[in-house]
């Protein structure tokens, strides 16, 4: 699909960074040029309006829960658009007030995530926004923390998925993302979805 | 201001957080409501398309810079309806590829902040967006890495703005807020714009 190219044309990836080995996928260019944002934007909207919206019975969505950083660069722009609620997912003790809390095994040591509490309602229909998906942990944090306050995950949606690390086998709910990467950081033709047949 | 009411009805403030003596304005409360979140958006909007559009002879804003985190949950927005781009400020070391950094100095110790090489060019006009300006310190941080980059600020816009701690002196730009409020957290009519006169 030519939007897909045209988002995909715009990813840097840097050796090496964070740490040695790891090959970063950085999507920040693309929220540098407004055409390119737009078009990531819309394609997300677009599969949230024709495919998520109707897992639900009252095709309502309730609520977007975006991830502590650069969830929060896209996660409000889709919650306004939807007319739903934005809940950030912090770590623990950035969020003032009561909140919920889950413990977050990492490679090396824990880390907690919390959202306040009251954020997400019994029996919300809720859709969880990061840039990228790897190992799948913060993400699988964001889940028990909507399940935990009583809401419905319907679908975690990424920008980039790294299918080959199988986070997405960690969750509750369908993944979606609109670039595959492999360990190189190169795009993968999704043959499951067609997605990047067309580059 | 009707807008500015509610709005202003919709932040909490949460006493001794994150340390003790400290009250602290939370304004997510606002992006859990689509309408006074939109309300919020198109208030900023309206400012920057009335004033902030007009401090600059070509009446183009061709970047939106927001901080790390809260930042993130404003700017995007902004920069997708102004056809600007959107640039992060995040702490050193959290942004991949070659950086430009400022040492800022905080009461206990320094931090260091850093935007993309490139992400701002020589001659961008440029707007700096965040929730809350109390010190002023990781504002102006944000305005000398712009002026680094070649970049001209022409404003500094904040949803909440902490007027006693005299932050927006430190700056080299005049400063916006939405609302004003006092050490405990209270909003302040703002004589001299008359914002909050109606509430």
């Amino acid at each position: 699909m030519a939007d897909v190219a045209l988002i995909t044309s715009k990813l840097s990836v840097h050796s090496d960074f964070p740490k040695e080995g790891i090959n970063f996928m950085d999507f920040l260019p693309i929220l540098r040029d407004p055409f390119a944002f737009e078009t990531l934007i819309t394609h997300i909207m677009n599969h949230i309006l024709t495919t998520t919206l109707h897992m639900t019975q009252k095709k309502k969505i309730d609520v977007v829960v975006g991830l502590d950083a650069r969830g929060f660069l896209l996660g409000p722009i889709i919650a306004l658009r939807l007319g739903a609620a934005f809940v950030p997912v912090r770590k623990a003790g950035k969020l003032p007030g009561k909140t919920i809390t889950v413990v977050y095994e990492k490679e090396y040591g824990d880390d907690s995530f919390a959202i306040q509490e009251g954020s997400v309602s019994p029996g919300d229909n809720v859709v969880v926004i990061d840039d990228l998906i790897a190992t799948g942990g913060s993400a699988k944090a964001a889940g028990d923390l909507i399940k935990q306050a009583g809401g419905r995950t319907l679908e975690y949606i990424f920008v980039i998925g790294l299918a080959f690390l199988k986070g997405h086998d960690k969750l509750d709910a369908p993944s979606y993302w609109v670039i595959e990467a492999d360990p190189s950081g190169s795009p993968v033709d999704k043959k499951d979805s067609n997605l990047l047949s067309a580059i």
